[in-house]
């Protein structure tokens, strides 16, 4: 079963906007068992995405399509989808009281123009959009399907999980997809796959393996396929193998990031987080801030970005920075211990370094970092050297070293 | 003159990766004057990619092509661009030394495998790629053109800015596009419209004006068409009538980001900065710090996420934490001022909010932020009231915001 996109919208075209409505709808596809072909984006000009649509419904089981759907009169897919199809437009009742809902809850009265909203080619089935007044239109034809969503992200993606990929699997009995990623630090990817070939090779057929490097960390995706009616209690991912193998660089199961692996490993176990940040500027305290409960462990930072602030807010010692220098593994450990006395918590994280592009010498180059997690009972620190001309890169590995040096000392592990 | 886009590669229809070479490519093509009809993606799958490229060299000027030059077995474009083209493979001289001059910097000797990356279809000419081994390769072909790119968006990224779209500007004799951004904020969008309608509709008919909204900012983007052999040093943008309408909301010109502006604001005049963040949790230091130079300037900051926090690094008082709470003008104020006695800069940002999605009360629901910024003259503080479940959009917001009175305060601008 194998499916074509095509996103509409002038805007994307000109590069003002990232297309992650095509990443976003591809991953979901795949991750629910789909195949995608091909995807497009054309602006908005019928002519253009009449003949996208054209290929698309010749060459594929499914098409989806984004986009041109809001109430301004540049937006035209739904007068060419009531033409491709034959139809006519009339009011639809459910999209009608979906548009009149939305406008309520914000205290608003419904418009003429906003009124139009709930006009669809009379073929389509509408799918129920909760987050919008775009309605979403399902229409079959000759055994294929045509689907039009809104181009917004987020009620895209929501009518994506909630409504479309389940009526597509029900409708082209799909397979039932499984996934688990393992997060493995600490080992190349080159490394890892010979380390762990054995058990790759031993992988029964419907299991397939991904390697998604990212800044120094390498997420393994384990992607299983099972027929639609399979028994799913009795399914589980063959693990012990890449465990005996390879255990002592697996951080974590079950996150997309190490950030999102620190945030559940602190709430779960009730430990409390300081950092002291030089290199890393900020960038630590950030990535655990952007999650939603972050405050329930998370006390706070110092981005100790000048040796004064070192000193003054962290405790550096001053010969400590005169005899070792700003970069070294006697500052990153002051940094860790004074930022644990002055702030309070469990467990911190100092990051020192030279990020670049200026700032290097012939003793420590750009792309040398002290990175130091400690506990009361224990400091560990460890040297890095990254790349000369990758500020952006070198400030990413340095804080996903921090968090897996940190989910190492939680629980125990070298 | 239209150009249509096809990126190459499994990893973009699994949406493993976002595709973001198509944005980057329509960015620069429309800033330099040529009109993207249409972008496509298709698999590492032969018939797919001929057909993709069939159908562009039917319908566009140009075609540019990413990926599949890889020296992998299914990295299939060269073979298929020479075979479509009726040409053959030959090794080209150019492209080798390029590939021997890359290794030897490494310091690895030329395998086959790598070797095999200086073969190239005898009828296109090599565009020299200085950062990486692929090649880029020129194709005409009755009037029109194709470019294959390598995918490696920072080698695509060089190739498209110095090789290809030169060469297409002068093959295709085009149009000088001129731009200028100006950063608007501190009005909403479709208000700014009504107040500079004057002025838009004055403009020059080769001037045409784009909103691009992010994050409580505005940018304008004035964008001039000139012809090819334009004396640009006669050419002005037309700006006295924006400022004469709405001045008070212009916080900068030239510049894309609000923290760029920081940046090169703060460079230029000398000043010191150091942050006191609570609900920002570290996203303004460290949008500051992920800018090469930024130590010439930023001190430090405090990620003062809990009220111990907020008192012992930034002094806050405990009277004021209980007696108006932790968003508060009061505490915002104290924030401010106390981390530039702790931390000894020129100027200061306080943030403290509540971002959501929860901690809100029905007196302080959750968006409500409080942002300060302070010199050793003068304290202003702002409350803001934004919304209710965008957690990382309260953040982005809360930042530009923070950036707006900064360079408002230090431009003694209100």
């Amino acid at each position: 079963m194998n499916v074509t996109i095509i996103n509409i919208g002038d805007e994307l075209l000109i590069g003002q906007v990232v297309n992650t409505n095509a990443s976003t709808m591809s991953r979901l596809l795949t991750a629910a068992g789909m195949e995608v072909r091909k995807t497009m984006v054309v602006g908005d000009i019928y002519k253009d995405i009449w003949d996208a649509v054209d290929e698309a419904m010749r060459e594929s089981d499914a098409v989806l399509v984004t986009g041109g759907l809001g109430p301004t009169k540049d937006d035209i897919t739904k007068k060419l989808l009531s033409e491709y199809f034959g139809s006519e437009l009339i009011e639809n009742n459910m999209a009608l009281e979906n548009v009149e809902r939305i406008f309520k809850s914000r205290g608003y009265e419904v418009t003429p123009v906003n009124r139009a909203q709930a006009l669809v080619p009379k073929c389509c089935e509408v799918l129920n959009n909760d987050l919008g007044t775009a309605p979403c239109m399902w229409f079959s034809h000759k055994g294929r399907v045509l689907v039009s969503l809104p181009g917004v992200p987020f009620e895209m993606e929501w009518l994506m999980r909630n409504r479309v990929i389940p009526k597509l699997q029900e409708t082209f009995n799909t397979d039932i997809i499984l996934t688990k990623n393992i997060l493995v630090q600490g080992i190349g990817e080159s490394f890892l796959s010979d380390l762990i070939e054995p058990w790759e090779l031993s992988l029964p057929k419907n299991v397939k393996l991904a390697y998604l490097p990212v800044a120094g960390l390498t997420k393994l995706r384990l992607t299983a396929r099972l027929p639609h009616n399979f028994p799913l209690s009795t399914f589980h991912f063959p693990l012990e193998g890449l465990y005996s193998l390879a255990g002592k660089y697996i951080v974590g199961e079950d996150c997309e990031t190490l950030d999102e692996l620190v945030h559940k490993t602190l709430v779960e176990r009730g430990l409390t987080l300081a950092t002291a940040e030089s290199c890393t500027g900020g960038n630590i305290a950030r990535l655990l801030t952007a999650q939603a409960g972050a405050s329930s462990y998370f006390k706070g930072g110092v981005v100790a970005y000048s040796n004064e602030v070192k000193e003054s807010a962290l405790g550096v010692k001053h010969e400590t920075l005169i005899d070792y220098g700003a970069v070294s593994e006697e500052t990153v450990r002051e940094m860790a211990e004074g930022v644990r006395n002055r702030l309070g918590a469990d467990l911190t994280i100092a990051t020192t370094g030279i990020a670049g592009p200026d700032g290097g010498t012939a003793e420590k180059p750009v792309g040398t970092v002290w990175i130091a997690v400690s506990s009361a009972t224990k400091t560990e620190a460890k040297l890095l050297q990254f790349g000369a001309n990758r500020r952006q890169q070198n400030i990413d590995r340095s804080t996903n070293q921090a968090f897996a040096m940190l989910i190492r000392l939680i629980c125990q592990k070298d």
